[in-house]
């Protein structure tokens, strides 16, 4: 199925009406005068006039300057730009549901989103996405999907689910479904894997497009990667990667996200030569973040900030995602074109006063102006996901090896960790946590149902004096990870979460502090954007009451079990060495060698 | 059926394998050693190093150098471009088959055409497509075929078939077709006509685009025309208009044919800021301009001698229509990409040394270097076209209205036609040539066994001094053209191409003076393009003979019933006035009036 909304006989009317409103055989619904169009087709900013048909834009330019309407705006002057296309986001790092996070940004200008429901997809599968996919319906902000490609991640954790060639072919036959998204299994389709490969050329059967996640590869490893027909990359940060990328026929999606930030690195790729192929994303944008700058028109703002051509900026937030996905008629003030459109009272401040979507206004200084449709009930396949096996301190136990132990140490401000070698404070054998040394204990759960295991560890950097924080958001597996520096309020925490039904929680004293519920998969709430924000605000004073002063503790937790990024990861099943890709024991030599 | 050659298992093969020659695994097919890469991609001219895996491009760059490979090139500084791709082009004009045409293009660089296989069509209809198809499958140079939208043409000529959109849906759902060819009907579309409305839109239904024709639509009429999705438009004749299209959001096909030339006008729009919305095309190239400047290739030339950025004129041959056909993987040399590639001894002047294809050597100094394959006999869809209703001097008699009548003069270089108003010669009440003031009888005879009709007029301009000339080209319904100084001749001449079955003719004192076969669909023979090109050196020596100075005179008969360009044209239904749309009499007052 191709990606357009109306079909048939309905699209044919539209088309009719929008044909007759140019013509001036009948009034157009919405006339829009003296407007600086950005026109992102020619890189001009034009004085002009919009008519509307409907969801349709009808015409642009001085014949329409009197045209007929049934409600005539004048912009005086204000700016016109397509509605905003994020290519590349994980919706479900907002914790909220695609509503709440339209709510977010469709009064700043973002009137459609490419998300990978990555995280979904690694709790619940197939039904997962599919509640995804039911929850954006029908929303005023056009919710785009990737089928993950990826789930599991790696054969090193438990995921709640596998996603196979057949589910990812439900899902592309999908009108709604652009592609497969970032197959980030690099060194698996370098090695020419043909379980990997096949995934990728699952989309172009569809006549989709694979999108890529080739961080710092090169040369031949890139080319490789490549070779296998894969679109995109959003991992890139610096400018001679990205210009490789360029030249090797790459989509370069620039990403500003609230854990990896690469626009300021790259926005000198910005220039009309390139500007065609590339892209912004957001990737992951935390709530704080996504209240506070926003979602992909927070790139605009900032591209227009470290000197990008406004209009190149709009571009790379606009016509250029449109073309890649091979969106029709998206992205560009144009007649024929969806009448997504944002007015803003300032370009370069990319300050937003309307937006419309599909030609009626949706959105008036910052706030919605319509009422959004209410979501469906959670599916079963979404609900009561946490689901731990029989916990007792036995669980939690490691054995204390001879000698050093294997330490995650959490790098400030990136998600990358570091393996360092510590010598273990141990009780009865058993290696326990210190807070002194600012040595937390980290378990991994399984909390799917499924093997029912416990990864047992040790973490630096959080810096926890007392007590425990726990989360069911732990990327990609999603397992329920707790840090703690007591047993019984490490038990405390996960028992709490499987009664919320996922979550973060703060506990000490075997009380909780602070939580919140994300009962949607372990990873989304059905409540306001503003309220996870005010429970964020209180779980982080009550992890600064237990010693932990790094900003964003429940996010850094919450990637202390990906085990795909460097250098030493706890999942369900053990500590991961991800340079080898392999589980390893905590020990250089084995328990009471 | 999304448009790649290569599908499932196969698929998965090349793309194993191409991975595997770029991470080193197993040695490429060819090593194309310091070659100055035009990178479409970046708008850079790079030398590098381009190694080959069987069909597909595997890398490129530096890491490639001494890459292992059966066969090494070193290009010692030749320019390395990507095959070219001629956006719309007519193949039936050059008068050949399709292998035909790959001959006498691909050594030039061009390994893909965009056809529109309209004349065929109007024709033989569906069977003749279909044939097309056939014809052109296989060889050595991509034939991707839009789906032609407007047959016939106008409701005021008798073709050899209709074209539903039953037809057309069957086309648009094979893999080879990438949409719906240009929509003449430009009025209907404006006017909001359902049924011309539903043929643009089918193409969206498959996923495919519908191309444009607009010529000098300006203002609320072209924007009319392009809200029904309509995405290009190669009518296109000056900046300003371009300029207003480009801004509209329409993919410029810049145009350079044998009968209508536009590049010159507008090669001042190809700039980084609007290239990547620019292709080039030939639309219409006759075979004496295909043998001596080529296809889309003199385009390239001719823009580069214009002053055009030659990175910036490749990418409107190349990745630039790719791009707008949602071609994927062509029209780059980057990796993944099809190895369709064209060695340069020098860029500015475009000349090809060797062109690959398939990531195979096939043209080398100018001629192919492989065997074509054998020719599908024409099938009964194609041959026996030439089907006239008896035909006496009764049938060719125009009686003399009172007064004036309205005569189709030639604009030398044009495909227009102005009406003029003559007095004509009569003899006993009817209108006969009058060769002194250059006016010779036209005469239009319905050819496909249908209704059998005649059109008889006046043209003047043509110079004919004695005897006829006569074509089965006859745009767009390809019914019989003959232009003559008296009855008999324009009947011998008649007579002759339903012997043959169709072709060229000139005809003196009742005796064949010069004739081109032309047996399938009576549009084009399976004769070699030189062939084609000597017999029509004849036929203009012979019309020279006759009087003709013109040049091209066959060419500028075949466009005398041409109806939907202005002025005056002449049908098997009689003189259409083209601006009202509508048949009207030879006289100001009726016959004998």
């Amino acid at each position: 199925m191709q990606p357009e909304q109306v079909q048939g006989a309905a699209r044919l009317a539209e088309v009719r009406f929008a044909v007759a409103v140019a013509a001036g055989r009948q009034p157009g619904t919405v006339l829009l005068q003296n407007a600086q169009v950005v026109n992102v087709c020619t890189g001009e900013i034009v004085r002009t006039h919009v008519l509307l048909a409907g969801r349709l834009i009808a015409g642009v330019g001085e014949a329409f300057a009197t045209a007929g309407a049934e409600q005539v705006v004048d912009l005086s002057g204000r700016w016109l730009v397509p509605g905003l296309i994020d290519g590349h986001v994980h919706l479900e790092s907002a914790l909220v549901t695609p509503a709440e996070y339209a709510r977010a940004v469709l009064p700043r200008g973002v009137t459609a989103v490419v998300c990978d429901p990555h995280e979904i997809g690694n709790v619940a599968g197939l039904p997962g996405i599919q509640w995804l996919l039911q929850a954006s319906a029908g929303l005023p902000m056009d919710v785009w999907v990737t089928v993950p490609s990826c789930v599991p991640a790696t054969p090193l954790e438990t995921a709640g689910a596998e996603l196979g060639l057949a589910e990812m072919a439900a899902l592309l036959d999908q009108p709604r479904v652009l592609g497969v998204a970032e197959i980030m299994n690099f060194p698996g389709v370098i090695a020419g894997d043909d379980r990997i490969l096949a995934r990728a050329l699952l989309a172009e059967r569809y006549g989709k497009v694979p999108d890529g996640h080739a961080p710092l590869l090169s040369g031949r490893a890139l080319h490789a990667y490549l070779a296998a027909g894969i679109g995109s990359d959003h991992e890139c940060t610096g400018t001679a990667e990205g210009l490789e990328k360029l030249r090797a026929g790459c989509f370069l999606m620039i990403r500003e996200g609230s854990a990896t930030r690469n626009l300021t690195a790259l926005a000198p790729l910005i220039t009309p030569r390139h500007t065609g192929r590339i892209g912004f994303v957001t990737d992951d944008r935390f709530p704080h973040d996504l209240l506070s700058a926003g979602g992909v028109d927070d790139l605009v703002r900032r591209a227009i900030a470290l000197g990008v051509d406004p209009a190149l900026a709009v571009q790379c937030a606009t016509c250029n995602t449109a073309r890649y996905f091979r969106l029709p008629r998206r992205g560009a003030v144009a007649p024929g074109y969806v009448a997504d459109l944002a007015v803003l009272d300032d370009l370069a401040a990319f300050t937003v006063a309307t937006v419309y979507k599909n030609g009626a206004p949706v959105a008036t200084d910052g706030r919605l102006a319509v009422e959004l449709p209410a979501a469906p009930p959670p599916t079963p396949a979404v609900t009561g996901t946490v689901r731990l096996p029989p916990l007792g301190p036995a669980d939690l136990r490691l054995a204390a090896p001879a000698g050093e132990i294997r330490c995650l140490r959490l790098v400030p401000g990136q998600i990358l960790t570091e393996q360092v070698w510590v010598q273990p404070r141990t009780e009865a054998g058993q290696v326990v946590a210190d807070p002194e040394r600012d040595l937390a204990k980290l378990v991994c759960v399984e909390r799917h149902g499924r093997r029912g295991g416990v990864g047992v560890g040790l973490v630096t950097g959080l810096g926890l004096r007392a007590g425990a924080i726990a989360s069911t958001v732990a990327h990609d597996h999603h397992n329920l990870m707790a840090a703690g520096t007591n047993d019984a309020d490490l038990l405390a925490a996960a028992r709490r979460l499987a009664e919320l039904g996922g979550g973060f929680v703060a506990v000490a004293g075997g009380r909780v502090l602070a939580e919140l519920p994300l009962p949607i998969a372990g990873l989304v709430t059905d409540q306001p954007l503003e309220q996870v924000r005010a429970a964020l605000d209180r779980l982080e004073a009550a992890a600064g009451q237990l010693g932990v002063q790094i900003p964003a503790p429940f996010m850094a937790l919450s990637f202390l079990g990906l085990a795909v990024i460097p250098e030493l990861r706890l999942t369900d099943r053990g500590l991961v060495d991800v340079a080898a890709a392999r589980l390893v024991p905590p020990g250089r030599l084995s328990a009471g060698g």
